[in-house]
Parts: C-alpha cells; structure tokens; sequence
C-alpha cells in the first residue's frame, strides 16, 4: 500500500469530506463530492444513504400514503402512524417481526432493517420521510461515473451506506447497502492460514467494514455525509463488480428467519 | 480531534502494529504491544481474540475432549469430529442452530457465533483447537493496564476482537467481544438532529465499528494481531466502563432467536 495523503503506511485513512452543501433533488453528488475533496488513487468514498435518497428525490409527505388494512392493524400494535407503516409496507418484500415497537422488514432489494429503511429523521422538512434508493448498486454506479468523469482517471470506489440493528447486539453499526468498484466479499475459502493450513475464515465483508470505519468519523447530528477511507486501494476494481447485492444472505442461506 | 502522527484532521488513523513475535502462555501482550509501538493519547488499541486466547492458555488439543452423546448426535449431523463438538459444547450456554454443517451457539458469555467462537486454523500445532478467553472484558482491562504502566499516563482503551458471522447479511465482520476504557455504545437517544428533531438513530455500536475498522488494515495470513485506532478520542474514558457486556443483545430484547 502507498501511504499518500493522509495514509499511515500500510494503515488507512479515514477522512471525512466537510463542506458539502444541502442536497436537493437531481444534484450530481459524486460531482459535489469531487469538488469539495481531493481524491486519490485507490480512495473509497463512503456516501450516506440519506444524502443519496434525497438527491433521487426519494423524500415524500408521509400524508401522501393512505393506509391500508395491514397498516392501520401493524399501527395500533406497533403505536406508530398508519400512514408511514403504509410507506413502510410499500418498502418491504415482507414483514419479519412487528413487536415492541418495532418492524423489522424485508425490504425489495432483500436487506433486513428496522421500518424497510424508511427514516424521519435528520429531514429539512415536518412530516416528511426518507425511503432508501430504488437501486442502490445502481445509486453506487452513478455516483463512481460522476466523480470519474471529473478526474484523470483514479481509479475509485463508492459505498453507499445506512446503519442498520443487528439481531444478537446492541446498537446500530453502518453497512454496505450500494457499492461499485470495491470487491464487497473478500473470500479467503481455500486459502492457507500462516502454518499453511486450510482457513476456516470463509469471507470477510470489507465493504461493510469500510462503512463502519467511515460512521467513526460522522457525527449524527453534525451531518457529515461523505466520507473517504485512504489506503483499501487492494479491493478497489476497474469493472463494477457485484455490488452490495452480493451481500445479501438469501432465504435459503439464512437460518435466522 | 488532535490529529497527531498518522492521523488526518478530524479523521481517523488505523495503524497494523508490526512485528509482534509469536504469543505464547503467561506472556504480558500490553507490555508486548507497547513496546512495539508508539502510543498516544486517546488511541484504541485493538487485539484480535486469537492471541489473548493464546497468551490466556485456551488452545486446547481436540483429543483432550470426550465425545459426550449429544456431541456424538451433533456431529454426525453436522460432519464434524465428535470431540471438536464436545469442545463447543462446553464453551456453549446454548445451540441457536445446528445445519448445513454450520454450529451457532450462544457462549456463556452470551456472544451468538460459530461455533461458540472455538477456532482450529492459525494455530502453531495441528489437532488444536482455540477457545475465546474466559472473560474478554477481564482480558481488555489486563492488556490496558499492562500497556499504561509503562508509559506517563496516556489515557487510551483496549478492545479484543473477533471475527462473527451475520444473521441477514452474507460474510463476516469484527466485533468487539471485550473492551475497556471505550463506550461501547454511542447512545443518541433522545438527542436531536440538525433540524432540532428527536433523532430515530438509537445507539451506534461504536466499539464494533472499531474492531470492523481495524479487521480493514489485517491479512488473514500476514497475522497483524494488533491495530492501533487513532482519532477516537472523544469515546475513550478514564475508567474501563462496562465492556463488550453492553453490546450483548439480552434473549428478551432479542426478537431473532
């Protein structure tokens, strides 16, 4: 690894972007984000899901959603309101658990998340609420080509991230929910341990691991919404890639559903 | 935030420690660490599970162990050797789940992973089998004392790490299975967000975050045991705090087992 700006040697930096004004719908953040940083070779620019919802204009009035049957009855158990449980529904593939508060949800693209990802929080406006994008891999990709499209060609990746439970601990930690040009999945199947022996490490999910050391340096209320971490330059490829799709443990493969 | 050596304003430095020597029984990993490396002020320090276990005597041979019937059941369920099984067993309060050849147990510790954490690869001797230490928070506040009382009071913190497995979410990612003298949980309850709105934003897993952090800097075979985490200031704490214990999502609040 090269160490650069901001790089211990062999170590990573971790940097957050500041500067970046409120975003509105049909702006070209990864054009934003190139503006307000320096980007090098290598880099891995962690972008908030909120940041990304907003500027695809996916915030609607919570009133616009008239509840339904399922979302007036998941309301009165859940003591929320029953038109937001309807945007929540609208969310999800399929509703996992709804107790004690909280709905725990499916969501189309398949990640598991309290409310399907619909937030109302960290909003400009009362009464508002923010939907996770439509395709996040495809949020990822778009963002890559307009930061590239600026530059002489770096070589970079996107994640787009959102903090999500976790069933058997406490506390929120960030995720991977898009990414382009990073290697979500680093599989070591098959290879040796230090004594030459077979790994029973089977993968280690880097692309959430970069999100959770960009979260380190964000402030929930501050609203740093991009963040670049130095030094994954190993993990960041030419193509695409898979994106955060490859990280989705199926029905199949899930024995915790 | 101070910046310092290897640290980006406002950012984050993630440091490998080089050149541990290979931990055997009895051996003082703080005093190890320290004199490895150059410590400041506010760093968290962050040990991976394997040589605390390592330094604490938890690598046990497999043969050591007799097959009880419910270990023998298991195996042949599972295809695993009956004695590896009897091993987990013992570290186990309970088994969440036994199929596909995967073992997911709660520790009595209460950590939901593989196996009960028990670990047969990068280990000196074939036919081994490593198990968590006894007590992770216990070990995290040994190695921060050990590594503070050779130096002029640097206030920093120590968590033990290890790799688990997700419910929902494909690979794996480090967690913090002990800590000391770091809040575990950054909690955000009941603060407001950039607008003056109650934040949904429960409490973010901080410590977790940390140990995914420094896995991002590690090579499963190179063995960089030891990370140095530099700009987490702000959550380092004079006493050594409640541990990874807080992050253990209780059966009750547990809508997943």
């Amino acid at each position: 690894m090269s160490g650069g700006p901001g790089v211990p040697d062999d170590g990573l930096g971790v940097l957050p972007v500041p500067g970046l004004p409120e975003v509105t719908e049909g702006i070209a953040l990864g054009e934003l984000i190139a503006a307000e940083t320096e980007l090098e070779q290598g880099d891995v620019v962690v972008v908030s899901q909120k940041i990304v919802s907003k500027a695809e204009g996916r915030v609607l009035s919570i009133s616009s959603a008239i509840p339904g049957a399922e979302a007036r009855k998941l309301a009165a158990v859940l003591g929320k309101d029953p038109a937001l449980v309807e945007l929540i529904l609208a969310e999800s593939r399929e509703v996992l658990r709804a107790e004690g508060g909280v709905l725990i949800a499916e969501t189309h693209h398949g990640f598991v998340c309290a409310n399907a990802g619909v937030d109302t929080s960290n909003l400009p406006e009362e009464g508002t609420a923010c939907l996770l994008p439509e395709d996040p891999d495809a949020s990822a990709r778009r963002i890559r080509t307009e930061i590239t499209a600026g530059l002489e060609g770096p070589l970079l990746a996107v994640i787009v991230s959102d903090s999500f439970g976790r069933a058997w601990r406490l506390g929120q930690a960030e995720v991977a929910i898009g990414c382009a040009g990073i290697s979500p999945l680093d599989d070591w199947r098959g290879r040796a341990d230090a004594a030459g022996r077979r790994l029973e490490a089977t993968a280690i999910a880097i692309a959430d691991e970069a999100a959770a050391a960009a979260d380190l340096v964000r402030d929930k209320t501050s609203g740093v919404p991009a963040v670049i971490v130095r030094g994954l330059g190993r993990h960041v490829t030419e193509e695409d890639g898979p994106g955060a799709a490859a990280l989705r443990r199926t029905r199949d493969e899930d024995l915790f559903r």
